[in-house]
């Protein structure tokens, strides 16, 4: 057999869906298992027909940058929600879900040996696609606060990423720390990414889309997800708003790694847009209840975690056990049927901690899931 | 703004979207464009029910290397239909189409610099997706045969790719031929790339999978589309096979830039295979007689074209235009409201020829076009 790329056989599988498969894997042979690992989480939603969408059109690719329907109300969503402009028809790509469109923001603007710095804990993904791009990922440790970020820049440095509201923390980037970005951005001429993928996960109106702060738009990049918002994350619908030029360049990367997301989902939501808002609003207003919950349950019994207050994502410290985030997440997993996600895979400054995604579970299974946690830390000590 | 990646700036435009973008654009405004440059062809395809595909798993990620239902539904129908066996579990990956399977094989197999043989006319993307992973495609020039193919191989040779049936010619590769791209794959080393996402658009039973002559799968990849065989390429529903630890390989990138392909989507085609096979085997058999009346008619008018007999593609010569082949596409589309694909996109040899796709318009109007084609060749000869 020919070698594989040297590039593909160094990055790591990403920690979440390595841990997941496991999961999916157990629940085949019959196995309950407490599921704190996903990335997602459940909503009540009804499905709606199908049949009443435009035959036989959603049967055939849409066009390359989105249904221009669904961009239209995408437009028109931002303007109202975040007091973000953007052009429809030129400065938005839709394409299948914010990962892949990430990955094509990193191809749209790295040369080899470039560097991003990124935010630790950081998104699993974050760091593999830069290096896929064969840039180079700089993590700024968690304890650092992005007013520490210059430091940590160098000549070499081409964007900054961010993820606001953060996965996993909850944290929510405030006006100033934004604002030091847009500083930093303009003084070092980089690329500013913001990751806003769950930027409806919110209790109240802290939350500022960097894409407000910037008109027109010129080096920042935003990404959000249809499907992560409206609790449809199996549908791969997500999307990248930047300059016409910069959109431009990614939508050719686009049109030969993708052409088009599922065109079917595309008439789908265009359709029932605001109404399956109305429908996750609620529920999500309910999660964000339950987190607070589920922080004074971790407080209770000891647990620490690093501060925030929106998504559905809590960043578990297990000092002081002696496993590796990894180790630790194997044991409960195979010992006690609950899965979380190992820290280190959020860089390497996290190795002392875990992912809990509250989500997908009952309030009963997560405060019994917490309790092993808090077990394991103490028989690991 | 911040410098764009020199990679995502020097690669092209996909000369099919960027015709179908403006067709869409035309259409949008009123026009009737008679459309012979889409990458699919429209079947009659009733909408099943989807509210009895289990419920909430539709609107969920699914295992990463696809639903394991649907993997084991296309380990079947390979095994019965091409004479090919892999294991649904560890040598198949389903994910959202197979443009992007095919890019993801390119990052698993390429270091900077590595060539890769791409048999001219050849798809739109293999180079481009090529150059993105820093390597570089060599374009055979569509007079060569595989039997030329050794003297375009150097050291830095690392992968041949074939398309078989061929988009756009409609060539099917005789066994021969596959015989000496294996003995080529196994005197350098090579990986083996045979795109075959046509594999059901063949009136006899011509085709031979590269994956019925190598067993158990090595240095050979299997592209293949559900969603191109189904009539349903909006739904971007494709997958890879080839041995474990390269499916291995592949699935980690997928993970990093993928996920899983529309979940809801891949309940649907897997409750519904055969049903929707049944229902597009008679209209794929028309519109291969209507290939047979189309090449006759072709020849009646004096217009010539690469000789196949499978897909739903010619490759048109241009022949004496002084045009280029985009030039040409653009005044047939602007003047005649006929749109082509220009054959620059196909390969630098292959300027001088069009690609006809013949799957969405009436015989009345594709044989008005032809004469378009054959009236804009004659006066700008």
């Amino acid at each position: 057999m020919p070698l594989m790329s040297k590039v593909a056989s160094s990055i790591s599988e990403a920690m979440s869906i390595k841990f997941n498969n496991i999961v999916y894997e157990l629940k085949r042979q019959g196995k309950k298992v407490i599921t704190l690992s996903l990335g997602e989480a459940f909503f009540d939603i009804p499905l709606f027909p199908m049949n009443d969408l435009p035959y036989p059109d959603i049967y055939h690719y849409s066009h390359s940058r989105g249904l221009p329907e669904l961009r239209e109300k995408l437009s028109e969503y931002f303007h109202k929600q975040f007091e973000v402009d953007f052009d429809p028809t030129k400065e938005i790509l839709v394409t299948a879900g914010s990962k892949i469109a990430i990955h094509m923001a990193f191809m749209g603007m790295l040369d080899p040996g470039d560097e991003v710095l990124i935010h630790e804990p950081a998104w699993v993904s974050y760091s593999e696609q830069i290096k896929l791009c064969y840039g180079k990922p700089l993590g700024v440790p968690y304890f650092e606060t992005v007013f520490e970020f210059e430091k940590y820049i160098s000549n070499r440095t081409k964007a900054i990423v961010i993820n606001n509201p953060h996965n996993p923390t909850g944290k929510v980037y405030s006006i100033d720390e934004l604002n030091k970005i847009l500083e930093l951005g303009k003084k070092y001429n980089l690329w500013l990414l913001s990751d806003e993928a769950y930027s409806d996960f919110l209790i109240d109106n802290s939350f500022v889309s960097l894409g407000a702060l910037e008109k027109p738009f010129s080096r920042v990049v935003i990404f959000n997800s249809i499907s992560k918002n409206y609790g449809i994350s199996g549908w791969r619908l997500g999307y990248i708003i930047g300059n016409s030029d910069f959109i431009n360049t990614v939508s050719k990367v686009n049109q030969h790694l993708i052409t088009c997301p599922a065109t079917i989902l595309e008439y789908y939501v265009s359709k029932h847009f605001y109404r399956i808002l109305e429908i996750t609003f609620p529920q999500i207003q309910n999660l964000l209840k339950a987190r607070k919950q589920i922080g004074s349950f971790m407080e209770s019994i000891g647990l620490k975690f690093l501060p925030g207050e929106a998504t559905f994502y809590f960043f578990v410290a297990i000092i002081p056990s002696k496993l590796t985030s990894e180790e630790f997440c194997e044991r409960l997993l195979r010992e006690e049927y609950v899965s979380v996600v190992p820290g280190i895979g959020y860089g390497a400054s996290c190795d002392k901690f875990v992912r809990v995604s509250f989500g997908t579970e009952s309030m009963d299974d997560i405060e019994f899931a917490l309790k092993k946690v808090k077990e394991l830390i103490r028989a690991t000590s």
